[in-house]
């Protein structure tokens, strides 16, 4: 199917000789273009959230070691690998929870360790799959998660999981455009995702650019909304699937679940199977990332919060897999997760 | 006991001749009192939000039906009430949804009706009443709360219940302040409160006012909160507790009870007993109240998402009956509240 009315917004563009980011820290309100020509400024860029989403952040990782070997003088891969390796720690470092960033690095390093002298066209052709892979991924798991949708369905989103937190079209934001695209849905509830507010300043505006009606709500008026009948699916991304099909994802996707488990609603994960994590057990291995808690004390440069007051800032959480309806991916659907489940569909 | 020390904070004061009232619209940057000294200066702070919380705005409401009635000649307390009347109306208009300022003009009423010549001092005397009766309630209710904490517990708490919304020390947040007294709270945790942010503004800076440390999370980390084990006990006031036991309160309180029986904590719900409705059968019968999008769509007088964006805004939300572990009024606690319980310690 053709979603491409639907898909207009891209944050992340390789120029040919720099890093075109759409600065999402300024959206709704400008939409500001910063043009990167250094590794360890797309690092920073990733720090700061300039630009935000597993799969995003993996994209602009690639073509951040693109910069760093750009003026890098090395007889074959091997020889380039090495000098870049500072560089890719680096890049690394600069978000620990998302699984893409560590998956996007271990990718350039595969080829880069098997290049000869055009070590530099093969790094920058595998940057540039790396994207183009992502975008067909998302098309496809949107149209796979549409296909579960029944036609007249209310979904409810968090986070922002769309084209501004992939290469296009995004992952459980692609679902929601897949499923508008097919006319399966009618109702569309985005919730605001303190404290960063991604569903209130992107979801809403990248969905309005596309000409799909969103309706804003206060994280907490989720279980009221699904109490109500309203919803029949809520959908939401990835930042690492576990072994045991555990789902670590913006912090307050575990009320989500608890919530559409308790109203009978179904909870579907929309992510590339980049995002699966054999090698991790469970969610209760995961590194939970806590950021400044000034995120929940000030608001546009203002503090709201009498001086003196703490804040504890987690941005993930963990949703047990025994919550899961349906894991959506671009290798398959699987229904209800579990450890034989996960294995058998994403294992070697 | 005395919990003197965990009491500091008065929003609502009679100084003899005046209401004092802490404007509650400049907090937390700005600890401004006003007086007022008459009836429709009273009402007008009630409208304004100077004053807000339903047993905080019942006790401004009588003192100001007596400060309407401090220049007044008449010669029983019939003819005050006539007198009054246009008064007492224009104080019931202030705010119409608020319960409590209807009882406390009723209460009022009653007693001027039956008043002879002293009918002045009688109307102080009940408005003295009202005051202290809630005071009184907040602090039995504190205890009773609190004994149900283990030693070493932490607590989440959600919107403001506390000095600030009653006569002083709290429904949910003096079993808070009670807890902490007795040296069974060993974390305070509190819900920003979207979207009027009532945590982030009011409850950190009341309990920071009296030297209890608090830590504000987002209303959507909670669940992540509980999963963590760091605390034992949610605990949050109610806006209305039907026949059956369900509880409406504020947007956001569904989500904490279902979060908190997935993870084995407690839910305890503290509301004087003149919250109980024996009238309204269960939650699906109670009307809830939606308020302006543009809530969700401005902050600090800004805009904040994109234009064009559309909001939901619902005020309150239901707990089903069984998902409250505890209820405490100043009537007894009971516990895992149902139809027969509710009966035997509320009906007549």
């Amino acid at each position: 199917m053709d979603y491409s009315r639907y898909d207009r917004v891209r944050a992340v563009a390789w120029t040919g000789e720099a890093l075109r980011l759409l600065d999402q820290r300024k959206l709704p309100f400008t939409q500001g273009f910063i043009e990167l020509d250094d590794s360890d400024a797309v690092a920073k860029a990733i720090h700061d959230l300039v630009v935000r989403g597993a799969p995003a952040i993996g994209i602009a990782a690639a073509w951040g070691v693109v910069l760093a070997a750009r003026n890098l003088e090395a007889a074959d891969g091997p020889a380039a690998l090495v000098a870049l390796e500072p560089a890719m720690q680096r890049l690394n470092a600069s978000r620990p929870t998302a699984v893409n960033l560590a998956w996007a690095l271990a990718r350039l390093r595969a080829v880069l360790s098997r290049a000869g002298s055009d070590w530099y066209a093969v790094l920058t052709a595998e940057a540039e799959a790396i994207e183009a892979e992502d975008l067909a991924a998302n098309r496809r798991m949107g149209g796979l998660g549409a296909a579960l949708i029944e036609p007249g369905s209310g979904l409810l989103t968090h986070c922002n999981t769309g084209s501004l937190a992939t290469s296009g079209f995004g992952t459980a934001l692609g679902v929601v455009r897949a499923g508008v695209a097919e006319g399966r849905v009618a109702r569309v509830f985005a919730g605001e995702t303190r404290p960063w507010n991604q569903g209130a300043r992107l979801t809403v505006w990248e969905l309005l650019e596309d000409g799909i009606d969103a309706t804003l709500i206060a994280d907490s008026a989720a279980a009221h909304l699904m109490a109500s009948g309203a919803v029949q699916w809520v959908v939401v991304g990835a930042d690492r699937v576990t072994a045991n099909g555990d789902v670590a994802n913006k912090i307050g996707t575990l009320a989500l679940a608890l919530a559409a488990r308790h109203f009978g609603v179904g909870f579907m994960v929309v992510a590339p199977s980049s995002t699966v994590d054999l090698d991790t057990a469970s969610g209760a291995d995961i590194e939970i990332e806590e950021r400044d808690p000034a995120e929940l004390l000030t608001h546009l440069g203002q503090r709201t919060v009498a001086d003196g007051v703490k804040a504890w800032n987690p941005v993930f959480d963990v949703t047990p897999a025994e919550l899961v309806s349906a894991l959506v991916t671009e290798r398959g659907v699987v229904l209800r997760p579990d450890a034989d489940s996960m294995r058998r569909t994403f294992g070697a």
